[in-house]
C-alpha cells in the first residue's frame, strides 16, 4: 500500500502551485474533524489550500464532497464507508490514530490515496497509562481497592516487607522489563522504566539496538520469555501479529511474570491468558485493549485472579497533530514523501 | 538530642584501638537485627568489632545486653522498652527506619546515646509507591476497578478523550506537582514527574533551589495551593508538621486537586480532609498513611469519594542499609560525626 515518491509527483502535476504560462494555481479543499480540537490558525498558510471542518459522525455534505484531503479522527465506520464511495477527488488520508484500521478497511482506494497513520501522537499518553498499569499491578493497587471496598486494611501488602524477594513482581527496580513492539511508544516508555531500575529489553521485527536498548527478533523469545518480569505488549492490529502471545509462549514465563497490553487486544489469545490466569501459571495481566471491545459482559477476564480491566484509556488524546498535519501537507505540496504513510 | 562529635571522642577513648603502651584493643558487640536480610559479610572488617545476631521482638539475651551498638528494624515497642532499661553500655543506634519514632519513644538516654535514622534508605521505594499513587489518581485505575467489580465497562473512562481539560487532573503530562516535605525522597521521587511533562515545586523549611526545583517556604502555601493539580505530602511525624494539611489550607486548593500522602498520616487533619471529599471542594486523595494505622474500621475514608487507601505500603524495604552501617561505623570508630543523627 505504499505510494511512492514518484507516484505522488506525477498525480499531482494537475495541482501543483504555478505553471510555465503562469495561470493561477488551483485551490484544494482540507477537511478536518470536528471530534477534537484542533488548532486550525497553525494549519494556515498554505495559499492553495482552503480548510474545512466536517462532523465525522455523518455523511460529508455535498459541497466538501470534492475534497483532496481528509484529516480523520474517530470517524464512525458509516462516515467511512460512505466517503470511500463518494469522494473522487480523495489523494490523501491523514489520521490520527496510531492503529488506522478503521480508514483500512472501509473500502478506500489506496492505490490512489495515500494513507498516513498519527503514530507518534500517543507515544506520552499511552507510554504513561502504560506505567501506571505496570505500578498497579506490582505495587498491587488493584488488590488494596478490593479489599477497601470491604473496609479491610490488607496488612500482608505493607508494613514490613522482603526486599525484591526471587520469584515475584513487587517494583520495578531491578524487575525486568521486556517491550514486545519497540516503535513509537516504546521509545517513550523505555527512559521512565530505566530510571526506575528496570532493565528493559525489547523485541521487534529487525533487530539490533534502538535508543540504547536492546531490540531482539521474535525468534529470541524462547530465551527472553523464562527471563520476563513483566512483558508488556505494544503490538499493532494486524493480521502478523494476531495471537502472538499464545499458550506455547506464556507456557515459557515465570510464575509470577505478568502482562501488560496497550496494543491491539488482538495480539493476545485471551483464552490461554484465561487459563494462565486462572492456573496460576502466570502473575496477573493488566489489559487496555481486548479481541473484542468493549470487552463482552460474558469474558471470562473480568473476575479473572490478577486481572486488570482498563477500557482503552491509554491513548484517545493526539498530542500535536497540528505539527504532523503540516509537515505533511508540505511533503504533500512538494510531493515528498509523506511521514507514517502505510 | 545531638551528640557533637566532641563527645564522642571523650566517650571512646576506653574503646579505642591501640593504646600508648601497646595493649590490646577493646572489642565491641553490634547488634544486627534479624528482622531483615543483611549482607553480614559487608559489615565485616573491622578489627575490634564482634557481629551478633539477635530477634527484634523478644528482649535482648544476658550474653549481648552489654553491647555498645543497636541496628534496629521492625522492633517491638517491648524489646525496644526493654532495652533502654538494661543496655547500659549502649552508645550507638542506628535505626532502618526513615523515621525512627519507635527508638525516640522508647526511652533510651539520648544525652548518652547517639540515633542516626535510615532516611536515604526508602528513597525509591516511597518514590515508586508515590508515582504510582498519582497516576492512580489521574488515570483512574481505582474507578476502573469499581466497574470491573461489578462486571461493567466504564466507556467514558476510555475512548476518545478531551486533551488535558483545564479543571482536571487526567495526566501527569503539564501536571503542577508542589511536594510538601522536599527531602530525600522527594528528590527522588521529582525527575520521574519531570520526565512524565509535570510542573514540580516544593515545600520545606528551608528555601531555595535544590536539584534544579524550586522550594518555598510555609509562608508561600496560599498562593502555591491555589496553582496545583497535586499535592504530594512527604513530611515527617513530628509535633511540627501536625495537621499541617488542615480545613483552611485544603480549601485554598482546585476542586479537581488531589492529595497524596506518603510522609506520615499526622500531617492532614482526616476530618478536614473528609469533608471535602464529601464535598467535592476537592478532586480526591490516595493515602499510604494514616493519623491511626491499621486505618480504624470505623473511619470514614474506607468510603469517602475518591479516596484510595495504602496500608502503608510505600517504604517497608531498606535499600543499601550494609553502606550506611560501614560509613556510620567508620565515622563512629574514628569519633567523627554520623550520618543522619537526629
Ligand atoms: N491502547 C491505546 O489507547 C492505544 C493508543 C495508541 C496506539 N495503540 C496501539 O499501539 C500500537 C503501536 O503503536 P506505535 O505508535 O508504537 O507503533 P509503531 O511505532 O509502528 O511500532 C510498532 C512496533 O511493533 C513492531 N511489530 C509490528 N509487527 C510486528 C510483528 N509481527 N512482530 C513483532 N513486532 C512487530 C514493529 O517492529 P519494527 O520496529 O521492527 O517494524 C514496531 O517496533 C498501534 O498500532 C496501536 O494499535 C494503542
Ligand atoms: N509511607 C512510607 O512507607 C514511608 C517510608 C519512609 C519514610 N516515610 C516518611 O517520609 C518522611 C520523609 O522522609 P525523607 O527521608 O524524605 O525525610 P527528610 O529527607 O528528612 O525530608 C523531610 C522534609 O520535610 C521537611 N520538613 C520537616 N518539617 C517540616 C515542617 N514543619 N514544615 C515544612 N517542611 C518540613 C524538611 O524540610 P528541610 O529540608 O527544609 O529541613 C525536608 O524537606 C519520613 O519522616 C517518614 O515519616 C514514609
Amino acid at each position: 500500500m505504499r505510494t511512492p515518491a514518484t507516484q505522488f509527483l506525477s498525480a499531482l502535476q494537475s495541482h501543483l502551485s504555478v505553471s510555465p504560462n503562469n495561470h493561477t494555481p488551483t485551490t484544494m479543499k482540507l477537511l478536518y474533524p470536528t471530534s477534537l480540537a484542533l488548532d486550525i490558525s497553525s494549519i494556515e498558510g498554505f495559499p492553495t489550500l482552503t480548510l474545512h471542518p466536517y462532523d465525522v459522525k455523518t455523511p460529508i455534505p455535498e459541497d466538501l464532497i470534492d475534497a483532496e484531503i481528509l484529516i480523520t479522527w474517530t470517524n464512525s465506520a458509516s462516515n467511512l464507508k460512505d466517503a470511500a464511495g463518494r469522494m473522487k477527488n480523495l489523494r490523501w488520508i491523514q489520521s490520527l490514530a496510531a492503529g488506522p484500521n478503521d480508514v483500512i478497511n472501509a473500502g478506500f482506494d489506496t492505490s490512489r490515496i495515500a494513507v498516513t497513520t498519527g503514530s507518534g501522537l500517543h507515544d506520552r499518553t499511552v507510554a504513561e497509562h502504560a506505567l501506571g498499569l505496570l505500578l498497579n499491578a506490582c505495587r498491587r493497587f488493584y488488590e488494596m481497592r478490593d479489599y477497601q471496598l470491604q473496609g479491610k486494611w490488607p496488612g500482608h501488602l505493607g508494613g514490613p516487607q522482603p526486599d525484591r524477594p526471587a520469584g515475584s513482581f513487587t517494583t520495578l527496580r531491578d524487575a525486568r522489563v521486556l517491550i514486545w513492539g519497540f516503535g513509537n511508544i516504546a521509545k517513550s516508555l523505555a527512559p521512565h522504566l530505566v530510571a526506575l531500575g528496570s532493565t528493559v529489553r525489547g523485541v521487534a521485527r529487525r533487530q539490533g539496538v534502538r535508543d540504547g536498548i536492546e531490540v531482539y527478533g521474535e525468534d529470541k523469545l524462547p530465551e527472553l520469555l523464562p527471563q520476563t518480569d513483566a512483558l508488556v505488549m505494544i503490538l499493532p492490529g494486524d493480521p502478523s501479529t494476531k495471537h502472538a502471545l499464545n499458550a506455547a509462549r506464556l507456557a515459557l514465563m515465570p510464575k509470577h511474570a505478568w502482562i501488560v497490553n496497550v496494543g491491539r487486544g488482538t495480539s493476545v489469545d485471551e483464552d490461554a491468558l484465561f487459563n494462565a490466569l486462572t492456573e496460576g501459571t502466570i502473575g496477573g495481566a493488566a489489559l487496555d485493549v481486548f479481541e473484542v471491545e468493549p470487552l463482552p459482559r460474558e469474558s471470562k477476564l473480568w473476575k479473572a485472579p490478577n486481572c486488570i480491566v482498563s477500557p482503552h484509556a491509554a491513548g484517545g488524546r493526539p498530542q500535536g497533530s497540528e505539527a504532523l498535519i503540516v509537515d505533511n501537507l508540505r511533503r504533500f505540496l512538494a510531493g515528498q514523501q509523506l511521514r507514517n504513510a502505510i
